[in-house]
């Protein structure tokens, strides 16, 4: 049979469905000869409370919401593992829904949301996401809300993100302190903001270092592939024969890079340093291994859960709700692409 | 203010909360006066119906639960998009539990999806479950319930997968017809079923064109890493030096062959054909390209999907449930690591 109610027990019993919800909650106004029948009978048809009743009574879903992007990116499906690693292990069930990236549709998946009666929401806004009415319909409602990855000033509401100046900064300053002097910069769209940091760190640590910023050292990769980084270098090399680094967005670009090198006899890093972004498992699978920033991506997950879940205890508990900015940590990973 | 419910409207208008639910249902026994003033105030309150009450009384979540081992591996973050994007378009939310690969973990989650109450659920085995109680358990209870990839032939349900001995019989027979003889394989570890399947395809093609299959020509890989098919590929060439060709279980694996190769001045492919399986991205960012075997995986989540939703139907209305196993046709890619 398939799920058992309590009107099955009352009906089997002959008795009323009140009774048996009584005699399951050990009310003292039922006798306990009928509460022993109604137990064992319950037990015997393996009866489970209704868990949507439950949490009706609750209020409490025990289920967070999710928006991403995508998650066929090695970025997003590293901090999906993140969430719901750390989500199952505080309890909380996890309902994913993607973006793809456009601004109507996360629009859609919050009313969704909202409707499904997550308790808390995690965001990483679509990239062409300018209009914020919808995310701020949930601050209204007081559904706790933490953004990361893409977020925006305009949202008051906690947030996670990578250092990204801070990281791309060192990661320059690395090249510099190794000897570079002519950093080519293979740069991701505006938006989203992270791609800027990462730029800006770039611009900064020249600075710092007494090297004069040249706006035609940096290549704005549109989708930040293998062959962009191929096509670049090429290009890079052609325009500024000095270069004697390239730091990229990502691995990939990087890696792009490393390709067009070898198959054009220049050596790496004696002629040419090669940095990439984020520490993608294929950072290692190249020859020479690639140097490259490390991202604390599954922590970042696990940090917004965290903090998610937090926000939603404080609102239970009618405490006051502070908001913060987690800002995590990167670390320069040097291998064989840099000297 | 938070979510409105019936009661807020029924104190604000000083009348019962069963008037203001009749009101909004439309009762006849509602005088039109009464009726229009709880509208009014509803739709000033911006009022929202509970879902989950509403569930409660259909009997339906439109949640779908899908267990997987992980998510951090391409395989399963390109099935979790086909497994979203099919859901969202169909009107269902996705729950997504991870088993990490271990058996009683596995077992956790299928008792947390029952307590949940989903309509349905979707689930690629753990590697390392033998015991199945706990999926007959679902079959029980008369959940929809569909496999995928890792599936069993131990429990009657509708299973989704890739024809892996067919995929891999084509793979070598491109190796054959195109003047190869002596194929070294590089397998993965079992279980799971799926690998013996691509081991069981390699054999096959060897006997179909006459070549004598000799077991020493094959290696296990245990963790089926880029390294692994380094190092393999240094030891087949030196056990086997009339190597012609290496036929891997991953791409993965094959561009490990690839770059030890190359960094050993082994011409491919006049020397060594090297073909791999699955189609990832980054099979298309070496040089020369990899040849492989493409899987539809995306598509795979898609058609799980769509045979679970089948099935919530045919039990809703009570028609009898079919199950079948869906084989998905897979296709050899011929690039530039083949002749």
């Amino acid at each position: 049979m398939g799920n058992v109610t309590l009107k099955n027990i009352a009906e089997i019993l002959g008795i009323s469905i009140t009774t048996v919800s009584k005699a399951l909650k050990d009310y003292p106004d039922v006798n306990k000869e009928t509460r022993d029948s109604v137990r064992l009978l319950a037990e015997k048809l393996d009866y489970k409370p209704n868990p949507l009743a439950i949490n009706l009574r609750n209020k409490e879903s025990k289920t967070l919401g999710v928006i991403i992007p995508r998650v066929d990116h090695n970025f997003y499906s590293t901090v999906v593992n993140g969430i719901i690693t750390e989500a199952e292990d505080r309890g909380y069930l996890v309902i994913i829904l993607f973006s793809g990236d456009s601004s109507s549709l996360e629009e859609d998946q919050v009313k969704l949301l909202l409707e499904k009666r997550v308790d808390g929401v995690l965001m990483s806004m679509a990239t062409e996401t300018e209009e914020i009415g919808h995310i701020k319909e949930l601050i209204k409602k007081k559904i706790p809300l933490v953004l990361f990855d893409k977020t925006t000033e305009e949202i008051s509401c906690s947030k996670v993100r990578i250092d990204d100046k801070k990281a791309s900064f060192k990661a320059v300053e690395y090249l510099i302190e190794t000897g570079c002097k002519n950093i080519v910069h293979f740069r991701g769209p505006l938006p989203p903001q992270a791609y800027t940091d990462r730029f800006l760190g770039y611009k900064e640590a020249l600075e710092k270092h007494n090297i004069t910023y040249d706006p035609s050292n940096v290549y704005v990769c549109d989708e930040l592939t293998f062959n962009e980084g191929y096509e670049f270098t090429k290009k890079a090399l052609e325009e500024h024969p000095e270069t004697d680094a390239i730091f990229a967005m990502t691995d990939l670009v990087a890696l792009g890079s490393l390709a067009y090198c070898q198959a054009n006899g220049i050596r790496v890093p004696d002629q040419i340093s090669i940095m990439g972004f984020s520490n993608w498992f294929m950072s290692q699978n190249s020859t020479p291994k690639l140097s490259t920033v490390h991202q604390p991506i599954k922590e970042l997950g696990k940090e917004a859960i965290s903090i998610l879940i937090e926000e939603i205890q404080q609102r239970k508990n009618e405490f006051p709700v502070k908001h913060f900015t987690a800002q995590l940590p990167t670390e320069v990973i040097a291998r064989g692409t840099t000297r």
